[in-house]
């Protein structure tokens, strides 16, 4: 099993910092990073709806970007109330939470997952950042979660089933960025169409996420990669 | 599936409330049966919690007992956040949260879920009247949860259903054999080394099974691969 962080990017709402601080140690997780919030974390109504979760509060780390929040982790996972059916729009197609659960014990290292603002959730340019998108499934007619609720949820469905974990090395995050740039100058030097570079870049990293690439499968496939851009 | 009622024993903290009306919303329950609460369902941290569930609110059941909310139901599952471990305490002896959610599907009728005052959770006198007793699997350590939390992680648990999970649709096995067959025929057109050919083919199998890709994905790689060969 991996170990996980917490990250909250740019929360509004002190009680809600506090009470994901209590939801995180009643699922025996301790590491919370906390991104530019517009409040202390000593805060009362932070405080107060920690209960006895304190320690976390005090030992949380605040940081002032989402990139600084990024580097402390070697698999992002990020969180989305909504549910995209558009296909095509792949940058916010998300896993839904059980599946991904299902998948995340198979990980080693630090796993962070993001939960945005109450109001925006996380924007584009930091979803992009994502190894992963998550999404509870909710109903249809009322998807958005309180921020807490949200964290809550997640942290159970991760923690809930204790599943063999795989015993293969993962890619970490370094790795990974390496192959998503070879990828990307596969693209370039193929001259595919400048357009759709982007999109399709992100789309590549999105199925590596999700694959959970080996140590072994990483070289193996950034030999190809490496290979096919040459000629 | 049974339909679910949500009953809040005693409850102290309107904002509470508020929250767990806002969590059921979120997994379409809409039955709210607060059993003496100390305040009125009108009250403002409890109608601000609830967000856009301010419905649920106004067609909540209010009664004055326990055996009332009781009365309502064709069966009555308790929630406790202590696991007891000693069998002989058998009147609080719990079933894992999970366990219970996997066999409440084969339930009829309504199925009430008790959620307990803040500080001392269900009485034993109430415990008693419960055909089952759930327990959310937390910490040792700290496994007292936040009212609203407790309410939410059991309606997803409840609701979620592992299989249905991916709503998208995924490539298929002609799909996939087609891109197995263009990434063997990049390897052949760059030369790659004959021996180590078939495994690394195999790996790319193996990758591309695990991230199980959808028809927009496995299009967008086709088109990736065919133009990398090209060249």
């Amino acid at each position: 099993m991996p170990s996980f962080a917490v990250i909250l990017v740019e929360p509004k709402y002190p009680g809600n910092v506090g009470a994901a601080a209590r939801a995180m140690l009643n699922f025996g997780m301790r590491e919370l990073i906390v991104v530019a919030p517009s409040f202390s974390l000593d805060n009362d109504a932070c405080r107060t709806m920690a209960v006895h979760a304190q320690s976390v509060l005090d030992d949380a780390r605040v940081v002032d970007t989402f990139a600084e929040a990024v580097e402390q982790v070697a698999y992002l996972a990020g969180t989305s109330a909504i549910e995209t059916t558009s296909e095509k729009r792949h940058l916010r197609r998300a896993l839904p939470l059980p599946f991904f659960a299902d998948r995340v014990a198979s990980l080693k290292g630090r796993v962070g997952i993001a939960f945005g603002r109450e109001d925006y959730g996380l924007l584009n340019g930091e979803i992009r950042r994502c190894d992963a998108l998550v999404h509870i499934p909710t109903a249809d007619t009322y998807p958005s979660m309180n921020l807490s609720h949200a964290v809550a949820v997640t942290l159970y469905a991760l923690t809930v089933d204790g599943d063999a974990a795989l015993a293969t090395r993962r890619a970490d995050r370094k790795e990974k960025e390496l192959l998503y740039e070879q990828f990307d100058r596969l693209l370039e030097v193929t001259d595919y169409p400048e357009h759709k570079r982007e999109k399709t870049s992100v789309l590549f990293r999105r199925v590596i996420g999700r694959a959970m690439l080996s140590k072994w499968e990483y070289h193996t496939l950034m030999g190809v990669l490496k290979r096919a851009r040459r000629r």
